[in-house]
């Protein structure tokens, strides 16, 4: 499929497949989808470019080749990052690199939840180490019966510091069961995943997935784009706010949102049971 | 059965079927029960005063009709409102006019969060939109079978902000499923609800699921009221607050409430095997 | 077996069955293991000298006998405490005096939270009152099949106030099921505390889910002391902060954390399939 | 001066000496504009009402009559009230119905805070209690020279509850003055107020201050009503929140502010050096 | 003057000057009262002891000797500290040492701020590093025209962990002022500290600034010590929360609170102008 | 004097008068130095590029010319930003397009803020509008006799919304002073900005005040570059966050930095007498 518009990167795919429906995919098959800086650098422009996009309404994110969504960091590339090369400095000083290192690292990541646009994640086979902390910002995970998860960081000897610590415990209901998984780096199942919420649907490949993925993606990109992106809007903030607080917030947004012309352009079409055409956003 | 005391309302049926317990029911089932603006303007007015209603222990919140227990919004008579009237004049001051609009809107549905008694909220049928926003203020969610659940604002072109996007995300376990049912509309089923944490219990009909609410209202307003109704506070108080924020407000809280009588009425009423009798509250 | 070092106290065995694998058992069976004021009081004692002990890097906590993980807090002797005997002098007095019981009462349970090595709570029968309070402060809560939960608090006419009514909603996903329990201080079993996420897992025996928790401290107790102790740290911090809050303390936690040498040695061992030696912490 | 529109109220006199000026009185000074239970909900009605009246823009706050602008708590009114009703009875139930009776109050006084229009309070001869609770919800303080000020509450056994506590530390600079007069309950000087911030001018008679605040009323009464009221809104966020909280509220506020024609009004008759016309607001 | 009770302590004397009042001077004068471990430690269990000290209703705080209140940090001492020791090691295990002696310290320093009786701090002399840090938990500050302020950590390589940089942004007015005494490290005056609202009186004299000091904790040691300990307690907790947090919290916390008999004392000896004689608390 | 290294900048003349001092001036005289948006833009970009330069430990900022530091938003540039251009379009969308605007925008400003090297302030003529905005950005304000200082926004009738409004309550003592200035639009002059706390000192002239803000930044920047930028981020940590936040937050940060070297090379040169040399960051 051509590539949406000029949206040509090295290690990701980037494809339209229905109107206003984006598909990004990793592409390094060949190193199982590992991310090296250059990578989550680029995954960051990726997401960020989308977020005002007036062409895109829904994103499904998965990955090429049969074997893994990712495997996580490429620790062969992280031995040039900071992270290996400043042993035998001042710490402190050491330390700082890290940090700002680190926060780099973190707000690439994050680009694919601050984008206003619903990112919906497609798992497959090995989703291990930042394959977690990606789709922790996806908005929907859905996946392949195949996929082993892992939450890997403890066995190359730290804490993972790129948001699955963060996220994972606001997005599935056991915190035993969170606990248990990111204390051990134990793999879990597809079927565990969707037991415990972590995922919302499994299906029997990686095709049937994807497909489903795309489906629910254009399902959504038929809707009002101002209450969609609304939508994940009130929804982001909820996460982290009081429902006081966030109630307050929506207060304001709505203010603006509700006026709308896509309000009456749904009511009619609901009406005349035609699909709406809603403006730009 | 009797209205309880004086509490004749134009759209809701409030009786007290057992000592303590009230059964309050929306009552405009010719229109599926959708929310007019008089309409949750006695809600929040039935909730306040039960809130203090000494002669209340716990509430049923239930819908007359087979068909429905909310379908929502009465849009008809929304577009009286300022949702429906402003538009072409200046935005900054449309924008006042609606945000003072939700703002009231918001509290009276929040009425029922708020109430200090407990409520146990029965849904049937069509429980769409508003319908939603006002289950999530209740304390407890069982259903009938027939239950046909859906957040459905973003199908009239906004996002909800009457509650449901800032308290579902705190009601169930995996923010998947709250994104994908809240980003795409659909509908959902009790045995959904059910298996993702947002109802506790499931019956056959209505009228079974309101029976079961009753046996449980029954059950509580048999308790203490002064535990029942700090549980419910510092619960609710633990929603919205860290760990640590919530054990120094129980604690002053507490400080208080283990003065009670109701400590040595139930210890005693526990060892003489008898039920106690609590002071009002 | 051997009392762990000098851990030698009246209410807790303390044993170490595996290397850096630590075992304390409440040890008053005789009372169903319920929590007079020298019992808590000594709870906290073990934990925070568990916190720092750099031969501990895995907890398990179960109960001594067959019947009770717990009978809860110990009424006999409460009567003795400022919640017993304030009645009758001035109410802000009394109250006072109750306060600065509860803070105390809270920070010895807290004790197995703050522990800065992983807490895996082993329950079976009997386990109500503070038994909650307890388990919820520990990290993966697993038990055997004859459990009996109960939040038991408001049969004595109190709300609960050690701590199950701030961390009991954060750490399972249904808000509906937490309120109907609470609320209604009813039994549940184990495998309802399954379905909703309060116990990870379910085993036929006390003795088997007790060997289930040893099996998995001494698994954790194997991975990088750095990486295990920050991960908690980190997930007990994001339960109270923002997604944002969280990635900066995240951020700065690791700038720190990343110069360990357990880095190096679980990347070698990773490469060299051995089992890697970490340095005490 | 004739009463503004119909607000004829039993304790205030509301007047309106400029356009979209009004000046609210408080008229007891037989009592020393004493605060009964009756003046403090009529104090929240009025504010409450102003709130939302397109013809106010700006508020003065004074009181009737040369020796106090309020000498606080109408005591004797209070013995009829919870706080002095209630001893003897159960201290939990007496705590509740105390709790319920405060929270009323609070949100009375508060009113002049949740006004959306600025208000401007100047004080004169005793200023004590809830006198200071009272302007600690204005915007702007100003006071004649012979202002007696006193946070008083700890002289009558009470901690202040009405607002003074929480807002006062945020109102001035130094902490340990605040603490000064509130553990002390000194009285404090026109002259003092000043030097710490908590008035931000001094007039030598209260006939002096009060034209002062009238002037500084119309003044604003001038400015865009939008402009005017989304900055105060902000600024009590601001308060409240963190730097970042209150910048992505404002970017909201503004999205919808913004679209305002008081932009354009403002732009033209700063161009034509001509005084603008707003619409009302 | 003889020690108060069986307050006996290496480094600190403690008397009592008045009735209610505690008098506790820092005495390690030929250190300058520099702080050292032990001097640390002792200064946390005198302030948790006096905190519930029925005895106890005012504090003051100053030190013994002309030259200096506090020159800070016991340098040489700290060597023995982790602080000073483990340079080479693993950075991550030398972090986790540093991290958890850091607490202890700032734990000790806290002491008198979470105290519950007032604390007035009176400083003279050089007042450096600790003696800000320590200063900046009193609830009012006073000194002597001598005293030398300032903010020293910058010189010795460290930015300020025990308190300074969290608490003196809120205890005066000017950011501006506080960024430049804090990353320039310069000594300021007692002038220069009333003028910013850090101290809140200066004296001629370390003997005028004591006796002042005295004469303050005994007008506050005359007062309902509910209604002061409550003040300070509210203050304390609206510092760090926002007007609405603190309003709930205030409401509970005087539910229980205005039960008290110093309700009735105060208003009796107001009435009969004669002096009041309050419980112990 | 030469340009700092290749920081060649359109809007921006950026010099290094000392070693580790750079000065950064707004360099659009003829424009009164008012902000367009490639001004803006090209601020954010040199404070950005300014934080991580391990050549720069002290910034000072000021503008070029006589007559102003800044004369606030470029209006005729304005007319063609989204805030000019969306009047007539769908209120949502054009929402939209305004919201992204000022986030940008504000991001921009807040470079300053973010930057980790602490930033002097120099003001002096005209100040409005967005100079105060990026002034409330620095560490330390100082200023001209000469400087006319106004928070401007609502006489273009909009609300201020870069920053002024969420940083300037924060910044001073005096509420009432920041709402009377913030609402009425009016000017105000250096002496009252000092005795405010705006700024913390003024100079008679431009050039005298431009000397004094680089003798304090020489002076800043010969100090522990690990302290110097340890202390800013614990400083505007603290601003927004409880005290036991940052005391927590303090605690890891220095986990790291405390096993700087700069502690024993400030300690060596404090006892030697000698200036330190300390390592980049």
């Amino acid at each position: 499929m051509a590539t949406f518009k000029d949206y040509a990167y090295t290690h990701f795919l980037v494809t339209s497949p229905a109107p206003f429906v984006v598909h990004v995919q990793i592409n390094r098959p060949q190193k199982l989808n590992a991310f090296s800086e250059p990578v989550w650098r680029e995954f960051g422009a990726v997401f960020d470019r989308l977020s005002h996009d007036p062409d895109v309404r829904a994103i499904v994110l998965s990955a090429v080749g049969d074997r893994a969504f990712s495997a996580g960091l490429d620790v062969q590339d992280a031995s040039n990052s900071p992270l290996g090369s400043g042993l035998g400095s001042d710490p402190s000083r050491y330390a700082t690199a890290l940090r700002r290192h680190i926060v780099e690292f973190q707000e690439a990541i994050a680009a694919a939840e601050k984008c206003e646009k619903p990112v919906i994640c497609v798992l497959h086979g090995i989703s291990i180490g930042i394959a977690i902390d990606i789709s922790c910002c996806a908005d929907v995970r859905i996946c392949a019966r195949n996929t082993r998860f892992a939450v890997k960081e403890i066995d190359i000897g730290i804490a993972a510091d790129l948001g699955t610590l963060s996220r994972l415990p606001k997005l599935v209901g056991s915190t035993s069961w969170v606990k248990d998984v990111c204390l051990s780096a134990r793999d879990f199942s597809a079927d565990e995943a969707l037991s415990v919420g972590f995922v919302s649907r499994v299906f029997e490949s990686k095709e049937a997935a994807v497909e489903a993925g795309l489906k629910l993606a254009g399902f959504i990109a038929g809707k009002s784009p101002v209450a969609v992106q609304g939508t994940k809007e009130l929804l982001n903030h909820a996460r982290d706010h009081s429902v006081e607080e966030n109630l307050r917030y929506t207060t304001v947004w709505n203010s603006a949102m509700l006026q709308s012309s896509d309000f009456q352009t749904a009511l009619m079409s609901g009406l005349s049971k035609t699909k709406p055409t809603f403006e730009k956003l």
